[in-house]
């Protein structure tokens, strides 16, 4: 008898028709032969909804207070989808996070998994039991709610998956799987069968926002084989696994692309330890995020560094800039941006022993005269900078480039 | 330093708004140099949005997952407050039923309280916080969530104003106190100051729905003084308490009234042993909750007997009684049911040492010319049963008769 674990996103228990339509397909999943655990999110606009009330009572929220009142919507979803498949004639429980023996850490909000006892929820499967677990939360050792941040029940199938050892560990969600690209984009994309976990990482840090990539690297970690699949409907989906030696044959698995980026050139750098590390202290004390960073060889002593972020982040980041290249020793160190640029990636652990790759990536964009603003790679990525009126046309030529297409 | 929990019902806590003021109050409340508790319930409305959404996926839904629904409502309120409090630049923090060691007995959505391990909100109370805890809800022995049904916050509160030894525990509602009639019928009805337990238990089982007749009893067994006052203001409520000797010096405490009664009569019922217990045995078994119970002394070999219920339940009393009858030796036993009829109860620890009660309301009655169909009486409590059309008329002119109106 094999024990699956399935993840329910907020939109696929957006409504009780949909916990219905949920509730079925985990009693059938039950009904062939498994031991069935359901791990699911709040209600699509549940958590707005709490956001804004909490809102309405203070401007500054306290963070304890906050998971207390947001893990009232994992509560919900959990309560009303064992009601439906018990309705159904099925056997459910629901089990809260912390019911559930998942143990975090007490950073309230943004939780890390520690541990999870699951002695409870292996029982209530030996006899028999549907088992619906709230995700998102968890306890602190001291018996605090905590919740566990974007993408955290996602997180919570693929540690309870790993706790209750799954044979198969299902994200189900509103897309088939993970993609070539963004089909809107790229109309023949294919859905991909197998990925890597670290291809999916890249992937995910490139802006396919299938996933955090909180909860890959954890299932990384745990040697947790997971399937991005449709919620809709019960085609295969994407496995996600350790990489095969197969895989590699394929030399480039996805595109990625991600919007509204913008660069910043600090020109006039002095060539000599110290400068880069200030730059990127002002930047991170000054809370940004920020993605690519590209320094180029010198020339005259002195070099330039340039790097990517949010576009929403370039005022706080020149201004925090301004203050920092004031005191360097050449007078013209120099802070220029440019916003309207975008970012497309190629990723492939294939790329590793294949050569090439940059070169046939350049030789698509170019023939369809785009221009490369800025270049970084990485062991199993390469990732330009374009301009944003060419990223989408940029995707399909390299799309195209590489074969990816059906 | 004086310990002090207080209940803020669901009107009370209805709008952020609202939560806000109960908020300015609590902390008020503190900086006076108490220490707080506070047992809230869910803001008016969301337990009916809760139950639809049930309704929505199943018609009968269960049990255990009902309470785990219904404890998101107390969640939610507990953490608005408490963010609101600290909004205020106060110290709170919220804990659920469980978290609070309110533990119950396994009946789901109707759980007694066995006891209240306090040593977390004690601990919390001695380090400063104001504590706000989720009334109507505890947990079971092996940890599932449980609710305390109707009443549940008032008697959370009571049971935590045991566990801590607080020295005051107030009732905060919609209305001032508990008062000697209901002010909408009585219009120079006068807020009672002090009430004793059984005198309370009487006025609520007798339709003064200021509190579910539990949580009365539980602070009668546990000798919590409690105080029934308004959310809205600081007046003085009603302090009620065991009876003290000078209580006693008011015969009457107030009248109560109960409407939408009706009135069952069993006619030439064998008056031999076993033919009670058949009538009510038949109305126990369909679950019927019935009042007042009256016999009449027997006459030739039969007596009658008759009873009173809420005329909703008529229906399925007279069937219940057409079958339980029908065996019954005397072939011309009879029922026949009066709709439209209500109750009017005189209720006073007084009653005991002072002669004449029942008289002064008869005559009371009379003197308006209101037929009076049924008597019922306890050690503290003259009760009868006049129509329904009567009912208003009635409680003024025994209000007035014993001398309670302003």
């Amino acid at each position: 008898m094999a024990t699956i674990v399935q993840k329910y996103g907020g939109t696929s228990v957006g409504s009780t028709e949909r916990i219905l339509n949920v509730g079925r397909r985990v009693l059938a999943t039950q009904r062939e032969g498994n031991r069935v655990v359901a791990v699911v999110s709040a209600m699509a606009g549940v958590t707005d909804s709490l956001l804004k009330l909490a809102s309405e009572v203070s401007e500054d929220p306290t963070e304890r207070e906050m998971d207390v009142l947001l893990a009232t919507g994992e509560q919900t979803t959990i309560a009303l989808l064992a009601m439906a498949i018990n309705h159904m004639g099925g056997k459910a429980v629901s089990l809260t996070g912390a019911q559930a023996g998942i143990a975090t850490d007490g950073e309230h909000t943004r939780a890390r998994i520690r541990n999870i006892a699951s002695e409870k929820v292996d029982a209530l499967l030996d006899d028999g039991h549907i088992v619906i677990i709230a995700g998102f939360q968890g306890q602190t050792a001291d018996g605090r709610i905590s919740t566990l941040g974007r993408g955290g029940s996602d997180l919570s199938a693929i540690a309870m998956a790993a706790a209750v050892k799954a044979d198969r560990c299902q994200i189900l969600t509103d897309v088939d799987g993970v993609y070539t690209c963004d089909p809107r984009v790229v109309p023949n994309a294919r859905k991909i069968e197998e990925i890597s976990y670290d291809e999916m990482l890249e992937m995910a840090s490139s802006g396919s926002k299938v996933m955090q990539s909180r909860s890959v690297e954890f299932a990384k970690k745990f040697g947790v084989v997971f399937e991005v699949c449709s919620s809709l409907n019960t085609n295969p989906g994407t496995i996600v696994m350790e990489e095969k030696p197969h895989m590699e044959a394929v030399v480039i698995r996805g595109v990625s692309l991600e919007r509204d980026q913008a660069k910043v050139r600090v020109g006039n750098v002095p060539d000599q330890p110290g400068f880069a590390s200030r730059i990127f202290r002002a930047i991170a004390d000054a809370g940004i995020i920020i993605d690519m960073i590209v320094q180029n060889t010198s020339e005259d002593g002195v070099t330039d560094i340039s790097f990517t972020l949010h576009k929403n982040e370039l005022v706080k980041a020149k201004h925090a800039l301004a203050a920092a290249v004031e005191g360097f020793a050449a007078g013209d160190t120099r802070v220029t941006s440019e916003e309207g640029v975008a970012k497309v990636s190629v990723v492939g652990i294939g790329m590793r022993s294949h050569s090439g790759v940059a070169a046939d990536m350049f030789t698509a964009l170019a023939e369809a005269q785009i221009n490369i603003k800025m270049i970084s790679t990485s062991e199993i990525k390469t990732a330009v900078i374009v301009a944003e009126a060419d990223v989408e046309n940029a995707s399909r030529v390299v799309h195209d480039a590489f074969g990816l297409g059906a």
